[in-house]
């Protein structure tokens, strides 16, 4: 396999409530109210556009998180917060450049909805729109939506097939060029070039035309971050970003050549498609000052809420109430786990280093599973750089501890480096959208070149 | 029954596309790609702002509108533009006192994403937003949800009923005092202050909680239109704010104190909701200068796009194809409009004054069956004066016929007038939230000093 990559590394921001870390919000330098707190949205915006960084990203559910109450009494994150797309359409008008990724899930949405939010997000950003597309491992949605059960794992990824399939036909309605919208001869659109998209299939029944045109970038970007099986599949058919959570450069390179290898049978080259990592990195002008950052971080951590963070990556199926905290991890069946490849990953580094569940905790509590890179401003970046240059990833999605705080650390000490090596690009140039930043082409209308269906 | 009413008119702005007239986008002073221009929408909210009113509206629906190649060819509007939450979000940005009022059916959504998004609007707001609720008149709509029928009549309003129950109550999830967000003591919030809704309807079943605080305003303001009789019902059960569409004075008196009228057996007083006619006032420095200014649009308005606007406010069931334009109404069942009052009044000016097919279009095609008032500035604003005085309206919302030029020239022209007569306050004072600049209460929770629910 031929694999081209950019030439400098494309680098996203994951804002995540108060913070990555589970501790984050009692962070001095973290907005405890962030869910809601509109102005500071604003400022973070406008902070991670200043840096050029190529986007901002949202995680969702649509759900209060399942939790004991002791436990969440403790903790922020996923319980109470902005609507991911209604802030993203909120943060287009106070950046200029900065691509804005929302997630939707497919498992408790109609694709209706979503084609057009994310089209008219496109339209209002100028072409900055990307979706995160998502199948839901929360069995709280469900709840939520008239269902007593979850869908199961394969159906979920079934539903989001054609759930993709069905947006994206939505979003080509419309040519480019179907609104001439001529006041002297009266011809507002041009009706030969609208199309009904008439899908009937197995969770879908979707006629059209969707009633938006077609978006500035053709296609917002679509990005996953499934890792199982079928979560590999759905990105090589579809994704155009994918979010990974390895933490050796061996498992993501790895990761990196499978996920590009499939995309072929799909019709689909390499560059297509970007894969970034996500990394939590806690940067100090000194090994030691970053080594003091991270240890105040995990003092911040209450053991309900360590114990309880754990036992949701698991999936919840197991009972630490008897256990000792200073003890092993009990025997663990990760099966009802949200995201099982994370949970495999924590489960090998703890048994292989002996790790206490305090100790797990611990280590996994700031970057929820993910990488995380503690050390000076040099050493951080040669990790980055060996990385890039293993063409084991594209670029990252940085996932920061405490927010706004660390976000403003990354970009004062982190950003200059990754500048002065070259690594990153200064600014956005002549890019224009999304997909300009990302060096992705604007999809063609999958009725290009074809005799376009009459209205009636 | 005792009325008490505003001391000064409430006025809203309708932002209907390129505008109301269905010859709109033709204007010189209109923006013909107002669909998907946000610079377009900014400056009109901040010139509405300029001028103090209350709020901007927008309608909504969720399909492409049905029509011929021919008619749809040379119209501009419910074809392709902004989903209205994104547009508002993105409008919340650059506006501090407007209020944002968006429509969202309850046909063809789940309340867990309208009481997400509303509540998301208003927290991005600070307390501006109003959800318009509608049932859904199209039955294209359907088709792009997976039915192959439209819901009936009664069973929408049913559906409306339930659904609106569910939105408010999933507001009412968590206390106002629910999140302490004590950094020191660890505590993030208080789960004793939140509340499952475990609803179940007929249509919906629901847990909760919603995954947002409790909105600033308590609940968004409840808009609605209906005019019919399960329209007046659901009215008086629920809505805040209401908007009519009475040709004369008589019939928006009587409209006023039947509402009104409705809502002691709900248990609510005739203060806490405000009746608004929409009316297009086209408005010169003198009445021949009004006069030409609605000859000139008038002239605008294609015939093939004139029959067919007919066409539609009838419910699609009358051929005209057989008719002389300059011949009579043809018979006509109004079972199948959307709006069956405004067909009804549409039929009963016609009869009354022996206009011909095309006079009933060009006397309509402005107002979209809504008054429409043609005069110089004092004659505007004396019948405003005069509704507003006679007790049949709490104030207005304003349909402008072409946008931005129209809005330009009410502000230019009318707001003084009405400035001068004290008939509209000046400026916002110290209200802070839409409900404030209405003068509706906030809503107490349901839950309020009853033993909330734990949280698991």
């Amino acid at each position: 396999m031929a694999l081209q990559r950019p030439g400098s590394m494309h680098v996203g921001v994951f804002f995540n409530h108060t913070g990555h870390h589970v501790a984050s919000w009692r962070h001095p330098r973290a907005q405890a109210d962030a869910g809601v707190n509109i102005e500071h949205y604003v400022q973070m915006a406008q902070t991670a556009e200043r840096a050029g960084f190529d986007f901002i990203f949202f995680a969702d559910s649509a759900a209060v998180r399942e939790a004991k109450a002791e436990a969440l009494n403790r903790s922020a994150q996923y319980t109470a917060y902005f609507e991911p797309i209604t802030l993203l359409s909120a943060l287009a008008m106070v950046t200029k450049h900065l691509g804005l990724v929302a997630t939707a899930t497919t498992s408790y949405n109609e694709p209706y909805h979503v084609a057009r939010k994310y089209a008219s997000l496109d339209w209002i950003s100028h072409g900055r729109a990307a979706w995160n597309v998502v199948t839901s491992g929360n069995a709280a949605e469900a709840y939520n939506f008239g269902r007593d059960a979850h869908f199961q794992h394969d159906e979920r990824y079934e539903r989001a097939h054609e759930f993709i399939e069905v947006v994206k036909g939505l979003w080509d309605s419309w040519d480019d060029d179907a609104f001439p919208r001529d006041k002297a001869t009266g011809q507002y659109l041009d009706s030969s070039k609208l199309h009904m998209l008439s899908h009937r299939g197995r969770f879908f029944n979707v006629r059209g035309p969707l009633n938006v045109p077609r978006p500035p970038q053709g296609h917002p970007v679509i990005f996953q971050a499934g890792i199982s099986e079928s979560g590999r599949e759905l990105a090589a058919a579809t994704a155009e970003g994918v979010f990974t959570s390895n933490l050796t450069i061996q498992q993501q390179r790895d990761h990196y050549v499978d996920v590009k290898g499939r995309m072929t049978k799909y019709g689909r080259a390499p560059e297509e498609m970007l894969i970034l990592p996500g990394v939590t990195a806690i940067v100090g002008r000194t090994e030691a000052e970053a080594q003091e950052k991270h240890r105040y971080l995990q003092s911040l951590i209450d053991p309900i809420v360590g114990v309880e963070f754990l036992s949701m990556l698991f999936g919840g199926t197991v009972n630490f109430a008897g256990c000792d905290p200073d003890g092993p991890l009990p025997p663990i069946d990760v099966g009802g786990a949200m995201n099982q490849g994370t949970a495999r990953n924590i489960i090998e580094v703890a048994r292989r280093e002996n790790l206490t569940i305090r100790q797990t905790y611990e280590r996994l509590a700031g970057s929820r599973g993910k990488l995380t890179l503690v050390g000076s401003i040099a050493q951080v970046a040669d990790t980055m750089e060996q990385w890039f240059d293993a063409w084991a990833c594209d670029g990252f999605i940085l996932q920061p501890s405490y927010l706004p705080g660390e976000l403003d650390e990354l970009v004062e000490l982190l950003v200059p480096e990754l500048l002065s090596r070259g690594l990153i690009r200064d600014g956005y140039g002549e890019a224009r959208t999304l997909r300009d930043n990302l060096g992705l082409k604007r999809p063609p209308s999958r009725y290009a070149g074809t005799q376009a269906s009459a209205a009636d």
